[in-house]
């Protein structure tokens, strides 16, 4: 009885505690950017930060539509791409949405926390945007997991990845000075990867016996909502955070990318198929797999032809990952994949990062003037160094590393490689974590990939013509035997909470 | 039948005459904005506004893409959220737009009339932004009336409520100079006191025995379409006329505020489910809540803290207004409300209009800087005060009424009270408006939350699994009695207009 | 057995084929443009093209987020606009994106040769969008063929397309230097006509007897995600490319004439019916007519009332097309139109493009100031004239024809003529080419309007009721006969292909 009750609270209580907690740290430590803050003077008539004469506003940051373009990718793609479950379309739109919201909160306070200004985390729209960045990386986990675990266990997940992501990151940008624009390693492979060895450890055999791991004809136009959403925005998540000309060139190679990798992906999906038709399961991910795998290199002068060909390649082993390398990780590896994240964001991801390295190998200031070194900081000569002093009156940079571009591109790589370990061994103990805590609810059998398990599920819509086929077939005397109506019975509460 | 043929052509009568009136009168009075117009030299060789060293073209207000944001809540957020009902998704999302259509023709004149330029309205960006500000206060009344009244009697509300919402917001802005940048008092609380005083005078026993006010599973989906575009946008909604820093805030706290309103209502929509589980409608719903209830605080100093904590009570409050409070209202006060606007609009705008007194109690020039006497213009002191001069140096400000801090809270609090009273009165009188003029046509029975009351709709969708089990019984003689068939007959038009 | 081969790999070979020659003609001929490159210094120590002390980024063009919009027409738009039909939104929303993907990247070549850089083709925020406007015209021609041809034989189409299109462009705005800000003639126009051209030759009696053309209720809402993501950012597509106040104008002419249009579709929607009630079919297109019909003179000073007027004509005139012409011109005529492209892009940018004759006819510099020249470049006086001079000291221009107002009015009509004759000349020709080039697939008989022809379809949904209901009949007794059971036979690749 306990036990009932403790199920029955403990989604609710957690939620609630996290969100108090949430506030309470608000409180102690964020606080508005100084960009998002009014002009005060200081008490001696002086004001603090600038000159009287300027205006008194400071501009919203001029990306802030590109901000949106990237919270409609969370929101609306991740959330509409997973609704192609014939009956788990509510927990696809709707968890999204409520996972989201619980890491753009705890990523805001984890991430302030590694980026640190004495304490206070400042908030502005370049903190919402890699807030944003970092629930992708959940959302990418939850579609590894999808139908296949409980709201408590998935804020759980939630929580310890926003850490784990954080902390990755951290060393990534901060300590070995990798770059990656659009977060194909940060982001994509640590999410992935994270998900699915999760997803190892949380292997069970009735999964692969669910019939409602499926989806159904309208199912699957609501996942092409999401599809193209995320397809036409990629360019802008790829090229948010990036000045200038390196943003016009990631979103100029990242919308190439994507037009190869669409005509690529519709030539594959049909030159794999039995019958030489399309899988919609193809067309609704390997499409976007171009914007992953362009990702790390996309504000790189990888020419408009090389954005071409990472599109193409990353369409053909994305397809080739959803017909034969997923159904193989499933039946020998025991990881099995719902949404197929390893063939749109774990193996494109690699892909990316092997190409950020080609492109920082290649990188000089022939074809990047000075801006080269904005664009690498650890190539910034260190101090004392000659040609520092040139370096620093043409582009606003701090002494750097003097890394070389075979040194940068080294650095890209052990980056990729310790997103790749943490994320697997993270995710490995997360999977722990969840297997061995007891009561976190699972859902087992019928609820597998199944909303009512979760959600209060409106009555099921019995066509018209059906309830007049069951009144003929009465009226005929068929089913005198049994008094009660067939089809009229369900009650709106039909499937109870395990 | 002089009757009938009044039916038939009453409602495009009523239109095209609508839309001649708009032509007539945008002719006579509407031009572009000064900022819309090419330079133009007078005969003089001088320029009228500016030197001709000048550029001759002005930009396109930077908030553009803000408005772009805006329009798709309108049409996108208000249309699909409305489509919840099982059979009435196309008036949902077509009556939104059309009333939509009419409403930013009608408040472009009737709003430009009230803010007076000597007789010419002067339409640009800003009065597109207040144009849509407007509709959405008549798409939120016809959230409380889906379903239960007739295009002709939608089209006459929208008239009348776009007088009265460009009427309380004259009185709200410009002569009580109270401030509401989300407008959740002059559009929320206004368009749902309205829509809801409406419903009661409207009420009818046979809307509660109707067995269509339901969704269905895909409805659902759709719906979530509405819920997720208004919710990513809603910081656009509530900072798109503001300036630079308070414009950022505005962005940061509805972000915010969101975020926790989310987290809280799939908290609280689980603890109040006899199961545990969620109900959709409280997702489609309470999560946005917090856009409302931060509307009028929005752009304040109302901290990070303070934007989770009044999102979270919004979900608190919405929540307990679908589950409890609605279904009293309906029973005991005969106010029956479709969408629940009162639980999404009317009480988290009640709260919205509190805070917004609170922030603005609490506003100092210690934390505002000059820039208090912009976001509160009542507070600029009058004129030959003292200190009134030091304060037009460093801001663009007329000289104002000298109002203390405390002044300005009330005023907030006495914009509420008077949009609530014009509300509910305009609401009760345009309800009688609507129940005593014959021949406006009105859903009752069978018709009621019914589509094809007022649309042509499509063939029933018979699966082709059903059609084989009739040929099977019927090849199976259950069915010899009956010569006909029963699942080929149904007609396009089989539900003629009552 | 060759032909069962080659008709199996036909489309992906195409497909490769394609995206391998575009991988080499953007290697040989495409770089970024000028404002995405880095600013590199030349050897001597001088920069190539700016002083050092400017800042080493160029900021991305401030029209990126009209991009976005244009982006979301094209692929939600134009995709889901087209998932009306029963059973072709695969192919509706999938072979869009398929389709344009092509295109953008044909016509980033194609349109680069006729603009011509030295043999170098520029890519940028204005190629991207150029770009996707070439892939409209091909979008609409999908819309006349919709459900009617094959992939192989869209992408052939495209191919032509593309090429015809941005010959038509440069004569139109090179050699004619006629305008049109919207691209009402050069894209609506052209797609329009070249589509119906081609419908004409294909036409097929089968065609008609198709029971499969037509709408269920949930793909009707599926539909309207398209309109309403059309109408709501058309301002944008009329407006991107134009300067400052020209731009602005465009937005607020845009806006207002898709407001009358939208009012005016209702009412004669109604109207023409015979019971009154309003046609799915019209709201999801003909409320977009105003759109198109105000597109050539968008930017110009056609007074707000004249907006409104454009898009209320527009209306009607596309309402009496959807219920009068097409089905006409597909009796007599036998040009089947799926979409209905003539009523909403053919017969309304006739009328956008003899509006914009009219609005040229009127311009002035009265109204327009020096902008005038800029608008109308042809009218600028030729080399050596009077006042050439002192235009040239106000505006940012090249020497002209020194057109009249009638002369630029008359070139208007001209391109318009000559634009309506290369559109049918050159879909009459393409129609030959898929007609007679043997083996490129056409769908026939019940793979018209079907998607399982070309797609791999989930198996159908058939509701726990009707599972219910056939156990029960089969315990009454009634299906002994027949020990199968009936509805769980269903295979996954049930339709193989023709």
């Amino acid at each position: 009885m306990a036990s009932l009750v403790f199920n029955r609270l403990r989604f609710p209580l957690l939620l609630l505690f996290l969100q108090i907690v949430f506030i309470v740290l608000f409180a102690m430590s964020v606080d508005y950017d100084e960009s998002a803050r009014p002009v005060v003077e200081s008490k001696d008539g002086h004001n603090d930060t600038k000159p009287a004469a300027e205006p008194i506003h400071q501009p919203l940051p001029e990306y802030y539509p590109m901000f949106q373009d990237v919270h409609v990718m969370i929101f609306i793609g991740f959330g509409f791409l997973m609704t192609f479950l014939k009956r788990y379309g509510f927990s696809a739109v709707g968890l999204n949405l409520l996972l989201a919201a619980v890491a753009i909160q705890w990523a805001t306070l984890v991430g302030g926390f590694f980026h640190g200004h004495g304490g206070t985390v400042h908030i502005s729209i370049t903190s919402m945007l890699t807030a944003d960045f970092a629930s992708a990386a959940v959302l990418i986990t939850y579609g590894a997991l999808l139908g296949k675990t409980s709201p408590t266990q998935l804020v759980i997940v939630t929580i310890i990845e926003i850490i784990l992501f954080s902390f990755n990151e951290y060393i990534g940008v901060t300590m070995f000075q990798a770059v990656d624009i659009g977060g194909s390693m940060f982001v994509h492979a640590f999410g992935a990867y994270f998900g699915l060895s999760m997803s190892r450890v949380l292997y069970r055999e009735d999964v692969a016996r669910s019939k409602k791991e499926g989806s159904v004809y309208h199912s699957d136009i609501f996942s092409m909502i999401g599809t193209v959403f995320l397809w036409m925005f990629w360019p802008s998540f790829n090229s948010a955070l990036a000045p200038g000309d390196d943003q016009h060139r990631a979103v100029l190679n990242t919308y190439f990318a994507l037009a190869a990798c669409c005509v690529v992906t519709f030539a594959i999906s049909s030159l794999v198929d039995k019958h030489g038709k399309f899988d919609m399961v193809h067309i609704q991910n390997a499409t976007l797999a171009g914007g992953v795998a362009v990702g790390t290199s996309a504000d790189m002068m990888i020419g408009p032809f090389g954005a071409l060909i990472i599109g193409s390649l990353a369409a053909i082993l994305s397809v080739i990952g959803y017909k034969y390398i997923s159904p193989w990780m499933n039946a020998k590896l025991k990881i099995h994949d719902t949404c197929g994240v390893h063939n749109l964001h774990g193996m494109p991801a690699i892909m990316a990062g092997i190409a950020g390295a080609g492109g920082a190998f290649l990188a000089s200031t022939e074809q990047y003037g000075y801006s080269l070194y904005e664009q690498f900081p650890a190539r910034v000569p260190t101090v004392n160094s000659t040609g520092l002093a040139e370096i620093m009156s043409h582009v606003n940079v701090e002494p750097g590393l003097g890394r070389s571009a075979m040194g940068q591109a080294g650095y890209q790589l052990v980056a990729l490689a310790v997103t790749l370990a943490i994320a697997i061994v993270g995710g490995v103990l997360t999977g722990f974590i969840l297997k061995y805590i007891p009561g976190l609810g699972r859902p087992m059998g019928d609820n597998l990939f199944e909303d009512s398990a979760t959600w209060e599920i409106p009555e099921e819509d019995i066509p018209a013509a059906m309830l007049e086929l069951e009144t003929s077939f009465r009226r005929a005397n068929v089913l005198q035997e049994s008094g009660r109506p067939l089809l009229h019975k369900h009650e709106k509460d039909g499937a109870s909470m395990p």
